[in-house]
This record gives C-alpha cells, sequence and structure tokens, in this order.
C-alpha cells in the first residue's frame, strides 16, 4: 500500500455498493436534510496530510524506519532474548539517524525538538519495548544530561550517549516515591574534604526501581538525590553516576538487581539500583539550576526551591508528551485494523437468508468504534498543538515561565487522556475482532499489555490530572484577584442567579416550551459548534467554579482540616481536570476543520467532530441535565442524532482510518490483511455453487415450514 | 494466614487508628445519623461464611489445591514449557480427585454439577491457563460425550476422558463462525454404505480454530458440524472423532496447525482443525438429541430444529456459569492485593508535614476501589443463585424447559457483567498499585491478560447480552398476550401519562418542591431498599417497553425491514438487557442481606449494598433524570452521598476483601505481603531518628520561611 490513503471506502459510498444498510437507515430518519444530496467524497491526499500534520515529513521518515522489520517486535522470544533484541535495535536507530534530531547540532543533532518527538513516538508501531528503551537512553537519561547539565557536561557526557556507547538509566522512581518525586530519600550529601557527593539509599523503600536499562544494559545513571550541602538539604538535584564496570558487574556500593517479568513491554531491562555511600565528584552534579562551589556553598539561579524542582522537572515534560503521541499512534493502528476487519467479517443472517451481515453495518458496532475514531483524530490534533507548544519552548522561540507552564498543564491533561483513551481502543478493538483479537498475530493484546503502564508512568494519570485541576483552580482565583470590586460581584450576582436558575429547573422547563417533539430542531442544535463549544467549556468553568466556591470557606483552616476538605471534593476536582481536557480535544479538531478547503473532506470530518462532541456530552449527559445546560427534551434525542451519524459516518470510517498513513508493514495484523475477505468469498462462492448444482441438501427447518 | 478472615482492619477500626481521616471525613458531614454511635464491628467468621456461601466446603478443598504450589504459574516460561507445565498440572488434578465431581458416580464422579463449578473456578487463582485447559478437558471435551452421547458413549469414551488417558478438545468454532454456531460451515455427511458420517471442511473460513488442546496434547475431539442424511440438513451435532496418532502425528485427513501466541492463557495449546473427507463410524455420533439409523433415516426426541440446537447448547451451559464464578474469584483477589497496598503505601503529604497520607484515605482511592468490591460482592451472591440454578438443571431436582431456560438467560446476563467486571477490576487494581501493579510479580497485569479472552470466549460478550435482551422482550410480550383487553388498555393509559409526566418535566418538578434544599431527606430515601429496587427495577422495564414499542410498529414488515429497525434499536437493546444484569445483581445482594443475623455486619454489609446500588444507579443517573425517576434535587445529593458512605465503609474495605477467604499463597503478590508495611515503618524510624539526633539536614524550604 502507498503512502496516500486507498480512498476505498468513499469510493463504495459514493458508488453506494458499501455501508448501504448503515447509510439507508441514516436516510430514513427525522432529519434527513444533510443525507438528501448525493454523498460527500473526501479527498484520500488531503485527509491524509491534515492527519499527518506538521511533522508529517518527519513522520514518513520514522514510518520508513518502523516499517524495517529489524525493528520489530518478534514473538515467542524468551525476556532475555527480547531484552537483547531490542538493545541491539537501538544501535540500528543509532544508524538510521533515527534518534539524535533533539540533540545540539554540535553533538550530531538537529536541535529539533518537536520534530523528535513525532519522529519517537512513531516507533511504538515497531515495538514499545523499542519505544521505551529509546527513550531510557535519548529522552531520559541523555535529556538529563542536556537539561540539567550545562556547556561542559554536554561536551565530555553527551556524544557517548547520542551514540550509544554509554548506555545509561534514569534513577528518579523509588520504591516508596513515583509520583511524589519531591519525597525521593536518596541522600546526596555533599563533602567539601574531597569534594565528593556521597550518593546513599538510607532505607530499603529509597531503592530506585522500575529503571530500564538498569538490570542489564545500563552503564551509568543520572541518579535523582536530596541534595544537602553545610547542613541544608536543597531538594531534589541530578547526579551523574557510573554504576557498572567495564565488565558489567556492578560498580562497588551500587547493588544492581532485576524486576523481573512485567505485564507487557519485556523488552525493556528494568531494574533497581541502591547506593552504600557512592562517591560522586562534585563536577557530575548536573548543575544547571543548582551548583555546590568547592567549599560546599550552594547557589542557584532559581531562588525558590518549590519553582527550582518544578522547572528541573519541567525539562523532562517530553517524556509525557511522547506517550501522549505514542498512545494515538497505537490507537490508529488498532482502529484500522477493527474497522477493516469489521468490513469484512460477516456473522448472523438479519435482513438476508443468504447473505450474513458485515459487522460494520451492526449498530453496536458503529458505537463501539466509531466514536473511538473521532476521538483519536481529536486527539491526534490536540497533541500536535502539544508538540508545537514543546518545539516552542524548547527550540527558545517562546520559553517564556508562562508557556513553559502552560506546555506542562497541556502534557499534564492530555497524557492521560491519551494513554486511557488508547487502552480502552485496543480492548474495543480487539474486543470487535472477537478470538481473533486475542491472537498475538493481531497485535491488539500485546500492544495493550505494553502499553497499560503507560496509564502510570512519567507521572500517574491521576495526579497528574489533579495537578491540571489546581492550575484551573488557581486560575480561577488569579481572574479575581484581578477583577474590580464591581466585575466580582456581578459575578457573584450572576452565580447566584445562575444556581436560582438550575436549582428550580426553570432554565430548563423554559427550553422545554421551545423544544416540544421538534427532533430536527434539537439536532440543528446539537450540531451547532458554538453550541457544542458553549456546554464543553461552560462545564469546565462551573465545575471548577464549585470546588472553589466550596473550598473558599477553608481558606482560615488549618492545613489538616484544608487538605481533608481537599480530599472531600477530589473526585469532583479530577473530574474537572478532565472535562478540560475533553473541551481541549474538541477545541483543536474545531481548529483544525477550519483549515479544511476541501469542501467534502470538510464535511465528513465535521460529522466526525460531532460524534466526538456528542459522544463527550452523553457520557456526562447527568451532568448537563443536572446544571439545566440541555433540557430533557433536548437530551432525550442526543443519542439517537449520534446513532444516526455514526450511521452517516460509517461508510467513510475505513478511509478516514487509512488517512492516518500507516501501512501493512505497520500493522502487521492478520485481521487486517485482507485474509478475511478471500475467506468469505471463497465460502460464498462454495454456498452458491452448492446452491446451482442443485445437489445442495435441503434444511430441516424449510421441509418443515413447507 | 488462617482459613478465617483476619479481622485486622475491623479491630483497628473499633480502636480508631485505622482510616481515621476516612471516617473522621464521614462524621463531620450533613448525614451524621448513622455515624452518630459507636462504630458497629463485623464478626469475621459470620463474614467469610456468607461469603463462601453454598459450596464453602468444596470451595475449601478447591482453594488447597489451588494453593499448592504444584499448580501455581511461574513466569518466565517459554510458551512450549508453560503448555506442558499444564499438561502435567491436569494429571495432577486428577491424582487429587479435583476435576470429577460432575461425571456419574459410576465414572468416578459425583453428580455434583453446583459443587464442580465451584471447585473448578477456584483454579484460576492457581493459573487461568490451568483453569481453561482443564475446563477444556473436563467441561468441554467430557462434558460434550456426557450431555450429548447416550449410555453407550459414557461406558465406552468417558473413563479415559475422566482420567486423562484421552486429553481432547472441543471443536465447534470455525474461524469464519464463533457466536453464530448454527452457521458453520463443516459438514458431516451420512454414508448409509459404509455406515459412516463423512467429516469435511468445505472452504477456509470452516476451519476449526482456538481449540484448546488441539496443538499439541489432544488425541480425540468432538467435532461439530451440519449433520446431511438423504439429501436433509439436520443442523449442528456433535461427533467424537480422533484426530491424532499414538505417536502423536495428526490422523490422514486431519489437518492440524497452532494458533501460536496469544495475548494470554499460553499455556493452553489452542490450534486449528480441518478435515479431508474423514470418515467417523455411525455410532461416533453423540446421538441422544438426535440419531441417525443405519439406513440414514434420522430422528430426534425434539422436533423442532431450533429448540433441538438450542437443547444441544444449553448443556454445555457450565462453561459460561465457570468463567463467571472465575471472574468474580480473579476480582477477589485483586481488591485484596490493591486495598492492602492502599492500607499501606503512603504518597504525598496533606494533612501532615511529617507523615504522609495512606492512598486508602484518599477519597478517589475509595472511589476507585469500594465500589468494585461492592460490585465483586453482589456478583458473587448472583453467582451464587445461578450454580443453584444450574445445580437444580443438571442434577434433575428441576430440569424443566422453563428453568432450563432460565439458566441459559441467567448466564448470558452474569457472564458478560462479571467478565467485564474482572477486567475492569483487574485493571483499577493495577493502576491503584502505581508502577508495583505492572510488575509479574503482583499478578494483576498477567492475570487481567489471561481473563481477557473470558470478554468474547463462550459466546461474545455483547451477543449474550442481545440474548438476554430478546428474552425481556419476549417476556414482555407474553404478558400482554396472556393480558386481557382491559389490562392492555389500562397499560395503555398508564403508559401514556407517564410518557406525558417525563415530557413535561412534570412529575420531577413536584418532587423538586418536596425536596427542597434537604440533603438528609434525601439520603435517606436513597439507602431505602424499595427505593433503590423501583429506580432498578423500572429502569429494565421502562427500556423494554420502549424497545418493545418501537418495534411494534415493525411487526408487519418484512425480513430485511424488521432487521434494520431492530438494528437501529440495538444500543438501546442491549443497554436493557445490562440494566436487567444490574438489578440481578442488587436483587441477590439485598437476599443475601435478609439472610445476615448479626447486626453489626448486617449494618457494614447494608452499607456496602448501598454503594453498590448507588454506584450503579449514579452511572445511568441521565436516564433517571430523564425518565423522571429522581428529581434535579435528589441527582444532586446522590454523589456526595455516595462518596460519605465510601468514606464510612473504608475502615472495613480491608475486613470485607479478606473475608473473601483467599490466603497469602493465593494472592502471592508482593503487595499484599506487608512488606510495603515494613519498609514504611523502616523509612518512618530513619526519618524519626535523624530528627531526634538533630544531625537532620534542614530544609532550604524551611529556612527560607524563617
Amino acid at each position: 500500500m502507498s503512502q496516500t490513503a486507498r480512498p476505498t471506502a468513499a469510493r463504495d459510498a459514493a458508488a453506494g455498493t458499501a455501508g448501504a444498510a448503515g447509510a439507508a437507515g441514516a436516510a430514513r430518519t427525522a432529519d434527513t436534510a444533510d443525507d438528501a444530496g448525493s454523498r460527500p467524497a473526501p479527498d484520500g491526499a488531503v485527509l491524509q496530510e491534515l492527519l499527518l500534520g506538521r511533522w508529517a515529513e518527519t513522520r514518513r521518515e520514522a514510518r520508513a524506519v518502523a516499517a524495517d522489520p529489524r525493528f520489530h517486535r518478534v514473538g515467542g522470544l524468551s525476556t532475555a532474548e527480547h531484552r537483547e533484541r531490542v538493545f541491539a535495535q537501538l544501535a540500528g536507530l543509532v544508524e538510521e539517524g533515527a534518534v539524535q534530531r533533539a540533540f545540539p547540532r554540535e553533538y550530531g543533532g538537529q536541535d529539533a525538538h518537536g520534530a523528535n518527538i513525532a519522529a519517537f513516538e512513531e516507533l511504538v508501531v515497531a515495538d514499545p519495548s523499542l519505544q521505551i528503551k529509546a527513550g531510557v537512553q535519548w529522552g531520559l537519561f541523555g535529556a538529563a544530561v542536556m537539561h540539567l547539565g550545562t556547556e561542559e557536561h554536554h561536551r565530555r557526557l553527551l556524544p557517548p550517549i547520542v551514540d550509544l556507547r554509554v548506555p545509561g538509566a534514569f534513577a528518579m522512581t523509588e520504591i516508596g516515591h513515583g509520583s511524589d518525586v519531591a519525597s525521593i530519600g536518596t541522600t546526596a550529601e555533599y563533602d567539601p574534604e574531597s569534594e565528593e557527593f556521597v550518593l546513599h539509599t538510607p532505607f530499603t523503600g529509597a531503592t530506585k526501581r522500575y529503571l530500564g536499562n538498569a538490570a542489564v544494559h545500563g552503564r551509568d545513571a543520572v541518579v535523582f538525590a536530596q541534595l544537602i550541602t553545610n547542613g541544608v538539604n536543597h531538594g531534589v538535584h541530578c547526579f551523574y553516576c557510573r554504576i557498572r564496570e567495564d565488565d558489567g558487574s556492578a560498580r562497588e556500593g551500587v547493588t544492581i538487581s532485576d524486576d523481573g517479568e512485567k505485564g507487557g513491554l519485556n523488552g525493556v531491562d528494568n531494574g533497581r539500583l541502591s547506593f552504600d555511600r557512592v562517591r560522586v565528584p562534585r563536577v557530575d552534579l548536573l548543575d544547571r539550576y543548582g551548583a555546590v562551589a568547592a567549599d560546599g556553598a550552594y547557589s542557584s539561579s532559581i531562588e525558590s526551591p518549590g519553582r527550582r524542582f518544578f522547572t528541573m522537572l519541567g525539562t523532562l515534560v517530553q517524556g509525557r508528551v511522547s506517550l501522549t503521541g505514542a498512545s494515538i499512534a497505537a490507537s490508529k493502528i488498532a482502529l484500522q485494523g477493527a474497522i477493516t476487519y469489521g468490513e469484512q467479517r460477516r456473522q448472523f443472517h438479519a435482513s438476508s437468508t443468504t447473505e450474513e451481515e458485515v459487522l460494520m453495518d451492526y449498530q453496536l458496532h458503529q458505537r463501539r468504534l466509531i466514536p473511538k475514531l473521532a476521538t483519536t483524530v481529536a486527539a491526534g490534533f490536540a497533541h500536535e498543538k502539544l508538540l508545537t507548544k514543546l518545539d516552542d519552548v524548547f527550540s527558545g522561540a517562546d520559553d517564556s515561565d508562562e508557556n513553559r507552564q502552560e506546555l506542562e498543564t497541556l502534557a499534564a491533561a492530555l497524557k492521560p487522556t491519551a494513554t486511557w483513551h488508547a487502552l480502552d481502543t485496543l480492548q474495543e478493538a480487539r474486543e470487535a475482532c472477537g478470538g481473533a483479537g486475542f491472537m498475538a498475530e493481531n497485535r491488539f493484546a500485546t500492544l495493550r499489555a505494553d502499553l497499560d503502564v503507560y496509564a502510570t508512568f512519567e507521572g500517574d494519570n491521576n495526579v497528574l490530572l489533579q495537578l491540571v485541576a489546581k492550575r484551573l483552580l488557581s486560575d480561577y482565583a488569579a481572574e479575581f484577584r484581578q477583577a474590580d470590586v464591581g466585575a466580582l460581584s456581578r459575578y457573584v450576582v450572576s452565580q447566584a442567579q445562575s444556581t436560582v436558575l438550575h436549582r428550580f429547573g426553570l432554565r430548563r422547563a423554559l427550553q422545554n416550551v421551545q423544544d416540544t417533539g421538534d427532533e430536527r430542531r434539537s439536532a440543528n442544535w446539537f450540531k451547532q459548534t458554538e453550541v457544542q463549544r458553549s456546554l464543553l467549556s461552560d462545564r469546565v468553568r462551573q465545575m471548577v467554579a464549585d470546588v472553589a466556591s466550596a473550598l473558599r470557606s477553608t481558606a482560615k483552616l488549618g492545613p489538616a482540616e484544608k487538605a481533608e476538605a481537599f480530599n472531600e471534593h477530589q473526585h469532583e476536582i479530577i473530574a474537572a481536570a478532565s472535562a478540560h481536557a475533553d473541551l481541549l480535544l474538541w477545541e483543536s479538531f474545531t481548529e483544525a476543520l477550519e483549515t479544511v478547503e476541501h469542501e467534502d473532506t470538510r464535511t465528513v470530518l465535521t460529522w466526525l467532530r460531532d460524534i466526538h462532541a456528542l459522544s463527550t456530552i452523553e457520557q456526562h449527559l447527568d451532568w448537563h441535565l443536572l446544571h439545566g445546560r440541555i433540557s430533557a427534551q433536548r437530551a432525550r434525542t442526543l443519542t439517537p442524532y449520534l446513532n444516526r451519524l455514526l450511521a452517516r459516518v460509517r461508510p467513510y470510517a475505513r478511509q478516514i482510518a487509512e488517512s492516518f498513513g500507516y501501512t501493512a508493514d505497520h500493522l502487521r495484523m492478520e485481521v487486517a490483511s485482507g485474509a478475511e475477505a478471500e475467506r468469505q468469498a471463497e465460502a460464498a462462492e462454495y454456498h452458491r455453487r452448492r446452491r446451482a448444482s442443485g445437489d445442495s441438501p435441503v434444511d430441516e427447518k424449510t421441509l418443515r415450514r413447507s
């Protein structure tokens, strides 16, 4: 298959051959306005360029690498063999020039940060273990040296990291502390006598854990520890430290063990490190944000220890960004596989006694796969904005504090959304292919097993959403701080009115009068961009305002009481962050639509955007009803309208999935190979011939009927 | 740990040491009525006997076997090694007398059908591959001979199946047909000359697939094929057929291949079979429900081919029943693991600067795990009813057609519910343990990978729910057929009024007036058993009525139009079946509560039942709002009330999980070993000592503040 998506489904659709049942179903509904004319024919090339986005060329290069069998996961390997295969693949990536993009030009790189992540995330379709192992080496270990070290560190340490002469681990997480990095237990106490730090694991819980490259391949490590000098703990800093001798044995004072078998990603050699008073030269503190002079004096360009810590961690945001993109890539190939199979696989006679139905013509199958397709497209557009922001920050185009914080908040919102979405999509795709979906040859199950941990690494998803929520709450508070008293009191009055309206259902009641019984008017309302925007954005705003108002009364309480009050709203707080992410996806999709000039392409993508919006709204319909945003009358028409939209988009589902631009070399799924269509044709031909020959047995059922 | 649950949590709770934050949170709420007195102390022994249920003794025996390391999954095996280990374990099960219970006494069994499944499902905690491989040998292959064969078959074939001299495959599913068994393509045409059937795979799609025991170990197979004699196809029947020679090579005419690596269950040797005009002696048709005389004359005790087919398949319902029970068992150990860890693991300082919070004290953690615990308990009680019905049918205590159909409908409702619940629970438990949850040593990820396929095997979950829905629709129609005209017209009138009420929100509006602002009254309403019952049962009834009324207008249309109309409501239909399953779980929990005499135990279990009910209602709150079943006023209090209930049950969560009766030998999870508590104690002691010694470094943050 070429890079240009084959517009199979669209051609079929235009000719009226595919999806007849679905489309016919849609045509017979109350809402016929859009269906009346001839069916639109999206332009495959336009669609593909749009979906490939700003780094299309880089993605094509990276996908050429990912299509190479050398880099593919192969089944049946032992853990040890899989680890060695992946390590060898890293060297292959170096040869291909596939991993250097983010590094400075003087070390063989291109200073290209957005492109680097775009390329990196495509590795997931070859083998997620390869993606993560490469991420450990260059995205974490190398990136820590680059972002937390200074020129001297770059010159001395980067070259052998970039070309893999020195494989390394990123030793941040401890058994006792994952998401709460600030509380890690490892200490690095400065000894001015020897001008060395003493790296130490003071208790078992401070053992570094889950470190890729630690169990087998890492020679060095970047180790995060509490920097203590002159009796003061300056918080978490990063130290460059050798962990293995040239013969591969552990360096004296370093204890290395293997994390063993995992739920997935078994090509990555995760392991544990602990330190028994290991000496690290003073110059091996990566001291861009915090330095220790020979005499032990501490200095930093960032005065606040809290801001310093978050700045250091913030330079490592790309991990979250790349997991977002990789999750979207995995969702894309899963959907292409399941939709292709769903168009070929037949099961159960419904409308004909001789021909069984194609799965994609079942309403339930459409509901299972098409909203996931819509959300995958939305997430892709949102990720594009995230990559652009990352590129702006790291290229220096806009590295203001404000923009850095926005980048972090955006990454913290999208990473949970995209990683959970990928797990749900892989699962739905696997189940939609029945038993075949469970076979390793179709990759859904193994991809899901590998991506499972994406939900908790580089920041636990719930913890990230809580970070987003805190940002939303503080933005909300800042709005009030800036507002004059008049604005504030007007807001309070309008809020109070709004509460009254909701409390007594008056706003809803008014809508009832306008809406009675007119399904078409209701559908016309739901499909308006501004209606969708206000439903999704009002929800975030109101949820944040509600939590803020509930917490305002605790402002004067002690820390324990405050913490308890916060905890009593934790569920709402995280739901608000999640609503914010929903809005981000919708906004990104809507902005992307505005750039599409080809009319038929825009028409079909607009339906898809509407499916994304209305599925999201349907999931939280209770909220919209309770808060008077949607009347009961309108709400009742939502699901039927969404179902009609799904039937309308169904003939284009495969074309859209194919426009993601992945080819058979990326999918490598029997269900997407066309084999099922061949088997169906063979079976149909067998039945046809038997009927024609006249020697076909008569069904006992038919006999009894006659 | 002994078989008696350690009432650790309860003791802690009574002493006020554990879950103080959670419980304190609850105590400060508006709804203090139940919190005011002293805290109840459930009786661990009572709880455990209740949760172990009718087959407690059998479960204890089976768990003793499952606790034996011989039967455990071990990590790091190749697929070939894992398959051999599991096959050897089957022989171990024969030695233990662990698999014979369901067979007739004359073949070493006990005719004990409920007990057999109860014991069988416990194997999942040793290794799901062992459970499934045993299920293939005795629950499918052996059971087909037993249920579809006659005395002669039993005498001749059962003994070597029971004692594993003859391992066998159950060849039903084909590449082209899974859930739609009636349409399989394999043919068995009778040849009166030789008095043999000719078993044949006429096209690739008719190849048997995903058959456990086929790839390596099976010598024989029971093969499902279209029985053709005298030019008539009598539909699917089951044939006993040798597939391998004594040297393990495929029998002539039989092609065997390996399904290869799967997403899980890699201890089971799934493979494919196809037949090239393989001859099967006439006597090897398992002919209990359909026989062929020497001259080719077909006879059956069941006249209708449709009913005959469903009767044959119905005898194999135990597969679905056992997957339900195994899924619940897996959910139980996952929750015990995650809750134990959640009580020991600390993360983030919230209310104290020196001590971090225990995870279970976070509201979100309670919301993630406790409703799953409640639903697991509910599902366990529902499964108990299912097992009892299975025992009644297969023991002959009540094997009426009506009861058989009820058994099948109940199994079709509970299997999807329990299997999906297990996948969700394993995933939530794994994420709740962070990175540790992903390690194979904690088993969440591997159990989830193994159980993944439970959602689509023994009947695709969605297809099963559709079966349930069809039964609900036909029961509903039957009600009308039986009703006189007066009853019918009264019903129509009441429906019409009800529609008017909902349409204009009048019923809701009336509730608003009563409810205004009184949260306690609202909570008192939600916790009433009859309120929960009517919310859950009205939903099923109304959904079924709505679909029935939408489909009624299609009664006179042709099959294609009818199929299309059905398809346009497929999503609603399946949602109705799912609502029915929700009701079944709730009813089972409520009935079980009525048997609990110990007051404190009943009190806590009632809270847990309320959590199950209100979580279910919360998930579908939009429906209850749209249909006027809950007013907006009351609906707004639902989530806060549920959150308070969670905090109230939180101190008992571990005791309840431990009362499932699994011990460390069953859990085999590092997170549940107590190691985390030891690490926390060690870290706390380290910090305490450093603070006391005075040589603790000062935090830079503290310095700056002072």
